[in-house]
């Protein structure tokens, strides 16, 4: 049920005119999966699910299922403002071939710890499959403490992985490892990777988010796990940089889809409207931040 | 285009099951437009509309035009997180018969006052109905201006009706108008009536919202429109206590349906997780404040 | 240590060239402790203390403890930002001759539970005078939930009373009360009084906020408190209309400011800015719903 | 009236029982001055100064004017909840011999676009020194758009430098240059450096940052002024790891205080409750970055 390692987080490319571009959703996959990743996640924020109607999510879920074709786990957003969508969501993408969901808290006003319990219990006994647990304030708009992300943890055996986007995440991934106690959580860091080494060394099973060089990720995380941590150090600095260019707030979503763009994969980069536009001026600072990395010892494979 | 009058935002009853329950949405038309509402509101806030599916939102707005049968308007709550979802909202509403579309700014991070206006425009010159500006900034997260709204009435001849819900309604109501010079716009009130009085002395054209008593609104209306303040007022004050019971944060929307199912309206009143749920102290309360109200000049209808 | 009953939190008069006015305050002063209160609170929200510089707090708690002299409690806002100043303005408080503070969590990046917690204990270890918890989230930027005010009220002796401002009032007050079991905590609601007669049913010590006519609330809470519910629904519902009104979002200060002048207390009825401003649309309104409420039986002593 | 160049905000150390450290805060200064800076910063929101007395904020302000000694500018954060209050700490920043003051707008709630501009135009009608708009929606809770930032840029010549750290700040330093037209601005990057090369690129004109190695920032900027791009990058790229660490949410405060204690100049790095709170986990995280970042070319020297 837990889930260690590397998850890259999908974005959805569209074609000029808008449409889900199934090619290069196809091409991504094939990109990610061969840097060696442990799963990916369709339907997350950095696919921009909320400007996704109900086809179009079926459409990526059994795009990436049938292109992934067993070479990795694949993880489904299936968050919902309700108990009822989150299990219908669900339920859908277990019969897509879903390996696991992942999960935020519900939005409404005045939540409480009670009924964000009561949400991922309500799923967890209407859905067999093992739910990853997204913290993320800025989108759930509910702050989850260590405590209550311990406290579902053992409450709930199928919730016991944990995205981790709640800053600073080392602190708060060592805290609720220490809440939880004999509970065996797995803790996956996000924020663009930007904090990956941090959070390991604080005690992170792997990771999940959309940085557009898995590769990266992968490697730092195979690095560590051996218990090699300078190597797994020298690994990832060079590559802050580059990542917490790429994880720029409001503007990140785009610079990814460039990105990808520029490694052959995503046709045309565009976002749906209101998201983000890139212009000359971002990559032209991209093409620096590229070129100072690939500069580094052992990088120059990012440029191609 | 502009929307003038008392528009009465609809609840969406389920069964026990948490199914759509079309036969009492069908009752709750009744109830209301028997009212002498101007239009109906299907598928805002209080109708719950962010714990639907695609399916169940379709069901709803046909069960309501069918229903309503050209007895007043129908109006059609269609934001969406995307400017493509919300025309494709949009544009399903007017085949299903929506007068006019409800439409609060797409919930993004940084957004601002441009892609704001550009949301508006490219839903105008896609959908020819109609736009119903919501200002509910809980919901969108954006705060709009007096000025952005005043804005958006001068550049989008279709947008010129505001439903107005951040306060305080009255004195934003007065700065709408006025920024918005010799173009001239239809503020509508919110927040369950409780401000009524006093918008429409600020110079509301009428009101939107989802109080369970809607003759009270049309009363209140019908007498200011024909320059009767006192009797406005007369018909407004006593009825106030009640308003703001039903409109208590994040549980009015319960209240709501209690009220409809004791008017015989809704079987079930329940709302769909995390929904709020009533307790019999609530109960008790709205007994106490019904029995008040009911008990001054002219009001012992309401309790039927 | 449990305060009970019903306590006016004052306003802070300006002078029309924006210094405090003492005199002006003396006869708030008198005016409240002559409707009868248990007490008083200085420097609060709807007094503008984060408008006010050191001294100036001085001054008003001086001239408040002189007028009150004895005849009703002293409560004195020292919310701070960090635990040190809280003490610091508690103890200084105390000197002054205050009978206990009131104070929310302190505002900071991602405080949470424990944080909060331990800056009550803090000051509950530093200043022996009983504390009032404050829980109005839109001030501190942080929810406290029905336990953690539970769990608060059980380890610290001294910090059992809460004044209550996280709506709906009635449904948190009764879940606080619960949670506690056997530990006795007294609520204070809040809001303007809106929802008093709800919060008494609930559960509810008493009331502590700004309404300009505390007669009303030291009536309901009479009744309310010797077993007289209808009389006290009948104390109640009628000022409604005008308790909304003056606790409107935003512009509710200034209401109040005006109530006090036409009470004949207050001598300049402006706040500091960027504080709100009355026109005369807002004061028509105000003379209307007081010519209502005034001219329901038994309330025609509030025009004076 | 343009400030250009190298801005430190200084924090605030206190010693072991929490009393403002003088010695320590001296040390900083001619750590930071020697470092080459164009000038200091001091009551910043890095200095804590929401956990100051007044009489530390003057404490604070006297010991940096007379230690700097006209070596750089000194800046004085003069935020206020209030116009009045605002005004009041100007001017006795100006006393104290203030080049400037930095100053958010007022916290307040519904605060609109024509507040925000009237408080700049009080302070800036009333004291007779240059202003800094800092643009920290965290801290004000107000976002200022690029339009409103130009507005008080034309509107008010002696606010025409802008602290921006609204991500993505290049991308909203190019908007503002470009909505204040003919009006020359001076845009100054903030958190923490992170994004440093790329707000350059984008037109800003230094940065006004709590970087505890300072040196870093000045060497980047003069080599951009100089037009050295590149070396500017390569000044710039290696030390991202180590802003990055040093930037953490929540915990950043306290790390920089830290790095500045193993600098020589803080003797106790401990911050006023509810500040953050070193770890042994975090102090080791440090040690590897700075022993990664010490080992790139030209960097040895961070380790003293």
């Amino acid at each position: 049920m837990l889930f260690e390692g590397v998850y890259s987080v999908l974005p959805t490319p569209f074609t000029a005119s808008g449409d889900i571009d199934v090619p290069s959703l196809e091409r991504v996959v094939d990109l990610i999966v061969g840097a060696g990743v442990d799963g990916v996640t369709a339907l997350g924020v950095t696919g921009e699910v909320s400007r996704l109607r109900e086809r179009e999510r079926a459409l990526v879920v059994e795009t990436v299922v049938a292109r992934v074709n067993g070479r990795a786990k694949v993880i489904v957003g299936t968050s919902a403002d309700g108990a009822r969508v989150c299990v219908e969501f669900s339920r859908e993408a277990k019969a897509l071939g879903a390996s696991a969901v992942m999960v935020s808290p519900p939005r409404a006003p005045k939540l409480n710890t009670e009924s964000v319990v009561s949400h991922y219990k309500t799923l967890a006994s209407a859905v067999d499959l093992p739910i990853v647990v997204q913290d993320y304030p800025p989108i759930s708009g509910f702050a989850m403490e260590a405590a209550l992300l311990a406290r579902i943890a053992k409450e709930i055996p199928s919730a016991r992985t944990i995205k981790l986007e709640d800053p600073p995440t080392p602190f708060k991934g060592a805290a609720i490892v220490a809440a939880a106690g004999d509970t065996k959580v797995a803790i996956l860091g996000g924020l663009g990777g930007v904090f990956l080494l941090e959070e390991l060394l604080a005690g992170a099973a792997g990771v999940m988010t959309g940085f557009a060089y898995p590769e990266v990720l992968v490697n730092v995380v195979r690095h560590f796990k051996a218990g090699r941590v300078d190597e797994a150090a020298a690994a990832f600095y060079p590559f802050v940089p580059l990542m917490r260019f790429e994880f720029q707030e409001a503007i990140g979503m785009a610079i990814r889809k460039e990105v990808f763009r520029r490694r052959g994969a995503i046709t045309d980069p565009g976002t749906r409207a209101p998201g983000p536009v890139l212009n000359d001026r971002v990559r032209a600072a991209l093409d620096r931040v590229l070129a100072w990395t690939a500069a580094q010892e052992g990088a120059s494979w990012i440029l191609g």
